[in-house]
């Protein structure tokens, strides 16, 4: 997050530094992101992430290494997939891990990863809105991502449409699609 | 940023928070952010700033106030626009601060605000590309500052591309455009 | 289309001129073009049209009577929508009708058209991809529609991605999605 | 525009039929069209076209054959660049020519088609909004253009915004930046 503060507290040194650059890992899962129109059949499925593109847009002079592990609708998500997601996190050698995640089931998620990824910092984001579209929610949502993880101590959030939430204090209120807090 | 970890640090309480969800002050204040075709004249100008549609197409779950200060090209800015810029974040209650900024002179407005403006968290931001382009960084900028500012500690910072900066580390590259540290 | 070339076809005035501005009708039935992403529930259905958004990025300097029909999806349309269409077309008073139309079914609304409508020039279109999307097909094919309607002598013709087909000389290929010739 | 409607009037085969598919050639200048935004300076300027793009978003079924002559502002194009497009357009095989323009002299060139090429149908398009912004009307102007042509009788045509003019009752009024007609 930011430097340690150790030392004279007075001191110019002693200041809270932002973080110096370093590799941030993006995990691709699939979720509404990276959903698109088949003009064929006139439904929503997954071809190719849009992550690497959507980088490009943002201009992004983070190094991320991205590497796509499952292309799923987050309802599909079994055990299996995320004890995957948990093992990739845990064998990756970056600190700062962020995971494109269908919002359905992004919380269930983060639960898994919590119990079992400890001294990482892990971001799950995802979109109300398929990035295809082009009123998606996903760029902001990614940048909101990318630019936190690198600030924020090791657990493990979700940060969508502006807020970052603590993995045990954020739940997606199914009527209304929006995340929000348990407290 | 995080809550207190004072305490015992073994207890769940201790562990480091997401924040609360907190009002973030928004001010605007032109840049090529905020530029449009003029189809009449060909050129490039400014008319009213596309924050609101941005954080309506973000979904924005945050409590943001908008305050358009001005709108210009960053070039122009002068003392009188930064003492102002200043002024505005020392008045407003909020303690979370985000900046929209040409780019060309954000640096600068970054040290006059270090310098005027203490205890609050300030964080600029801007684009390489006018949000009215198809392919704007913009959006993906405005995730990462909003995010970011939440959860940084007091001080000034520029958040562009998916990079936080201290404000005394980062200068704009004139040359390939790009923001980068000192260090 | 153009103005009649009887009389001295040596003459200045009888050179084929560009029709003169009159009104258009155009009629909105749903179809892909007007599908949206509904981000509670994952699914693509129908909202407002987006037709009147389109004509003003398009700045279209025609007179265009937008009339919303139906919002279905064409393979959903009964012969009772059809019917409806054909009393439509007859009872406004502008001689050249654009509709808008799913693409599963539009060449049999322009059989039931070709045999219930005489004297009057009718362009159906649509799109493969929602408007909503970025990349959509739709913008494209509506200004072919409602530029070659005012051109095109009375009958029934299908514009679609750049062609103009006879409506009893088209069909779409299932496999393909794409409209081709018979002859 | 439409096949020979000699012979026995009454009979089905007399009916007009819309075009043939052939192919149709498309020459790019410039324009506001292909105009870009360089991050670097701040300044709008051109560097490749968007034309081949533009068909592939528009899922264009056309044989269209791009061929780029030169890409200038239109207040910048001399008499030499439009001596340039005239033999292009006399020496290509193609009787249906689609030409990209700058709006602010697109009426000029036209006059110099008008006298120098006979016997072929060309039209001129545009764009009143740089088509790398994501409000352009540039893809409804370009499939108006592009359906148009194929229908419209040897001359020379301005298709601007769902208007179809002829080249000597036509003029862009510089005030309003609106194509309209002189009658």
């Amino acid at each position: 997050m930011v430097d340690d503060v150790s030392g004279d507290p007075s001191s110019e040194r002693a200041r809270p530094r932002a973080p110096l650059s370093a590799p941030v890992r993006l995990f691709v899962t699939g979720g509404t992101f990276d959903k698109e129109y088949d003009e064929i059949h006139g439904t929503l499925d997954f071809r190719d992430t849009h992550l690497p593109e959507m980088l490009e847009m943002a201009r992004s002079r983070l190094d991320v290494k991205v590497r796509t592990l499952m292309m799923v609708d987050s309802l599909e998500m079994t055990d299996a997939d995320r004890s995957l997601i948990a093992r990739q996190c845990l064998e990756v050698p970056e600190p700062h891990i962020v995971i494109t995640h269908g919002t359905d089931t992004m919380v269930d998620t983060a639960r898994v990863l919590a119990e079992r990824v400890p001294d990482k910092t892990i971001v799950l984001t995802g979109a109300m809105i398929p990035i295809a579209f082009g009123s998606s929610d996903g760029l902001f949502n990614l940048g909101g991502a990318l630019t936190v993880v690198q600030v924020l101590p090791p657990g493990v959030y979700v940060a969508m449409n502006g807020r970052v939430f603590d993995w045990d204090d954020v739940r997606k209120n199914a009527a209304t699609g929006v995340f929000e807090a348990l407290r």
